[in-house]
């Protein structure tokens, strides 16, 4: 995450195209809000990104639609292909011969195979075959696919819902609160704040990368406020909580860190649009307390906590 | 991706020697165009490499062929052994025994195990438990090489079809275009540009490495242009349209990338060859658009576009 | 692992509060004593994380039990919907009936599927459908996390059992050992050292990061001996033994490997607290003796040994 | 791979003994000639990495094994629950009951499950439900570990047989040559070389980096000849042929890059002692052809190709 620092023209790889209406480029939840359409040769949907990232309501509702209209298909083969080239089939109406066939297909296809109804010619046995061979390689994928869910490295960073700017030193500085929501340990973590404002003078949307008091830290095991010094080479130095709103400006985050579960690099990000930041107010200190054993404890929720405060700043 | 320069000997990889014939060493899917042969005790052949970038269809078509093999063997041992040593089947000619038996065997592999025929002698109960323990075992792989393909690293890029050469800041530039083809992020993406060229005086192919106006963006959510500004420093300064085709000259790009659905490092090459570049051409501004709730559309097919250009540059 | 050295204002990510009570950061084990409670919409608990890092044996006892319940709960359900709604099945008392639904569930959980006992109706069909389906998820993604903790890239990492400070140069230094307990090899191995310690005029814990006669090296086959040289820019220069435990100090380490069998960066992370250091105490030199065609051997308990030595220092 | 120099005292991580005989700390094939022992509490057997990196033959025949073992295992089981607890059971010898045990036994781990043998009491219902729950999680366990022995990363990096020292601009210099045996991508390959030798005066092993001419290549689509020049800085520019030989010298070669197929780092390591050192000798150049559609072509076997030389080097 080494910075590159160009002053005129500093880039993050969102353009720099001054819109006519309101833009985020970053959603809270750290999505990108950039749709790429695709006509043509090149389909840009990538079923695997799709499968990993859907929410598991959905995830469940697809894997059991996905083994009904399986099953579906193949009982219409079998029917089709005559309920009597099955053996131990209780010939009866069609309805009840299918219903017959579609459990059938279910005991091939999960390879349960009781064997109570069994394929009794060779058509039959080849249909099954090739069925049980895709139900094994269907359910390990389905599998496959659910424990890259699982295992799926994230990074769950808590950021405090509001980012403040309150006086700092000689100045005053921009600051936001971030913790691990998690049970596991967040190591190495790294933090690069960025701002995209519409330039008045060049109709063009500028960015640039903001100075922070620390870029890293070794653990995040309790809280880390993060505090972009608003000094003399900050590009906010004279802006007013209005020339924020006026400018469009959001407050692009990225942060990189280890998860220590699986040592993997993950990344989180998230903006502040100028509604989401408060000035003239501070964070409330984190309480951690010794717990005995040397253990301390923590509220997540505390991460959050700011105060107004009387000195104002410009 | 620490550039390594030493103007006297870069160095890529790819030897230096300058052949008689035109040669291309990477094409533009990215692959490398050198054959590497071995003869004796080091095979070089890499399976899992093999099974995880042939083609779907291929892959599809190697498991059901290996499916339908595997079956015919064993189908073939199960009707030596004799199909008297199994219960459940229907003796009668030797194709109506064999196919009962491929069937058998079929339900072994998948563990289906109908049980409607079934191994009545302690040999082919052996072959039976050899061929389900296979099954297993082979079949998981399968899915395992099957996950690997859906879950493999790609950094699926769309490079503008041509380069341009055109004017720019006081000289002029080299120039393309990328785009993300797919809905997943690409963020930290970097870029190195480098040329291989015949060097008519030492007779040997050289290397050079192109400065780059932006070598690094956090985002790859729209398009980037990649410059190299022709300067007084650039090797190419000098050279026109036609010095480029008579020295086989190739453009060599090698990008790095972060995916964001798992967090992985992704690599991208392309080359561009001298009758892929335009000279006297630039590239279509891309059209970006707020569609509402902050979000920007564009479309992926636009970073081809460009248009001719009235000034001339030598 | 690039070191950030502000010595106004080093920060581990612990906070800098100087709690009433010893508090220990890292445990021996290198786990983490910070507890973040959650209250409300975001819940921190980490399923595959807790899957991942819990005891062999909980794992076990985990999977045996989820067996048997959802097992029970099956054949609950079976039960309910009546015996005689099954084929093969023998009717008669109450609980010889659940035990062989109890077994039917079983057979069809892990789609073994003997079928001496089958589903005679649509509706148990469709349960006994259903929970085929989930046997083969929920059975699959147990052996994924079951390979996960196998595979799981760990630093297993041999520390002395007591840290030393002893004369070194014209100084004295704060000195620990450590190996490797694999088999495996770890590489490129770096390590940190900070220092968390009461300040008694600021009330407030400082940290340190404490210099390293050297920092990385490519191997740890042998032992290392790692070591802080306490010169003229160390911190705790000027402390005594006494001084060390009164302000609650903490030598906390992080190591950082490559592990050879699967090309993963590893993290390491341990502490010593002054009751574990010895004044006055060198490590008796590690015994590695040739044992023919070029092998070293050595003993791993060997490392934990030192002496004292009759040099005072204060 | 940053390389640390410390001319007093560099460290590799094999400790600095000068041994009474010849040593050899890595391998031709980059294993390291260590033996950690480990008696008490800490077993550092590494099962993983076991059977992560055992032969092919060794880990079939354990798996082969294994299924035997466990078949037998059970097999006694069921024969001493009694045999006239199975349903569809020929009763007759003891012998040729628990064959057909036996069979049971694989029938019910691989969950083939014919049924034409089944559990007829609650306890025998109980083992084998068991059995199959172990069965399930055992060969995904194995196949885990087959798929991770494919897809493990592999630099298969084929060394030129001999190390040549040889007349190079004004003074000499070490070079050996390289090249990639499989027919995947290795990009981004960097080298370090290290020299460790007796030191007749300190009675001790000192490790020398040394410099190469160039540190890292982009692509190793051919070969690489690999250089370390003798200089005025080379610790060996002093050396005769006799004298590494005296000082066992070993030079030790650590070889990082990412293998394209699945952007994964990997390491390569080997050692040339002395007599694998050819002075005065210098490598036949490598002919790589044109052999259409820009492609090249190259015999990996000549990249153990030289040609002694009659230029005289001390």
């Amino acid at each position: 995450m080494a910075k590159i620092k160009n002053k005129q023209e500093t880039e993050l790889g969102f353009g720099n195209k001054n819109y006519s209406e309101s833009v985020r480029f970053l959603n809270r939840d750290g999505s990108v809000n950039v749709k790429r359409n695709s006509i043509g040769k090149h389909a840009n949907f990538d079923i695997f990104h799709w499968l990993i990232t859907i929410s598991w309501t959905k995830f469940i509702i697809l894997i059991v639609n996905g083994y009904i209209v399986v099953n579906t298909i193949f009982a219409f083969i079998y029917y089709f292909i005559g309920a009597d080239k099955f053996g131990g089939i209780a010939i009866g109406y069609g309805l009840e011969n299918f219903m017959q066939l579609f459990f059938f297909s279910a005991q091939t296809l999960t390879t349960v195979g009781y064997g109570h109804i069994y394929p009794n010619s060779s058509f039959v046995s080849t249909i099954a075959a090739v069925e049980s061979m895709f139900g094994l390689l269907g359910f390990a994928l389905a599998t496959g696919i659910l424990y890259g869910r699982f295992s799926r490295p994230k990074a769950d960073i808590e950021y405090s819902s509001q980012a403040l700017i309150a006086p700092y030193s000689d100045h005053k500085a921009f600051m936001f609160r971030i913790a691990n929501q998690k049970q596991n340990e967040l190591i190495e973590i790294e933090c690069q704040l960025a701002l995209a404002i519409n330039n008045p003078k060049t109709k063009k949307r500028d960015f640039h990368f903001l100075d922070l008091e620390r870029q890293k830290i070794n653990f995040l095991s309790t809280s880390w406020t993060i505090v972009h010094p608003i000094n003399e080479v900050s590009p906010i130095l004279s802006l007013t909580e209005t020339d924020l709103a006026t400018s469009d400006a959001e407050f692009i985050i990225l942060i990189k860190a280890i998860n220590d579960t699986y040592s993997q690099t993950v990344y989180s990000r998230m903006s502040y649009k100028p509604s989401e930041i408060i000035w003239n107010a501070k964070f409330v200190p984190l309480k951690t307390n010794p717990v005995g054993n040397g253990t301390i404890s923590m509220n997540l929720k505390d991460i959050h906590l700011f105060e107004k405060i009387q000195e104002s700043i410009s």
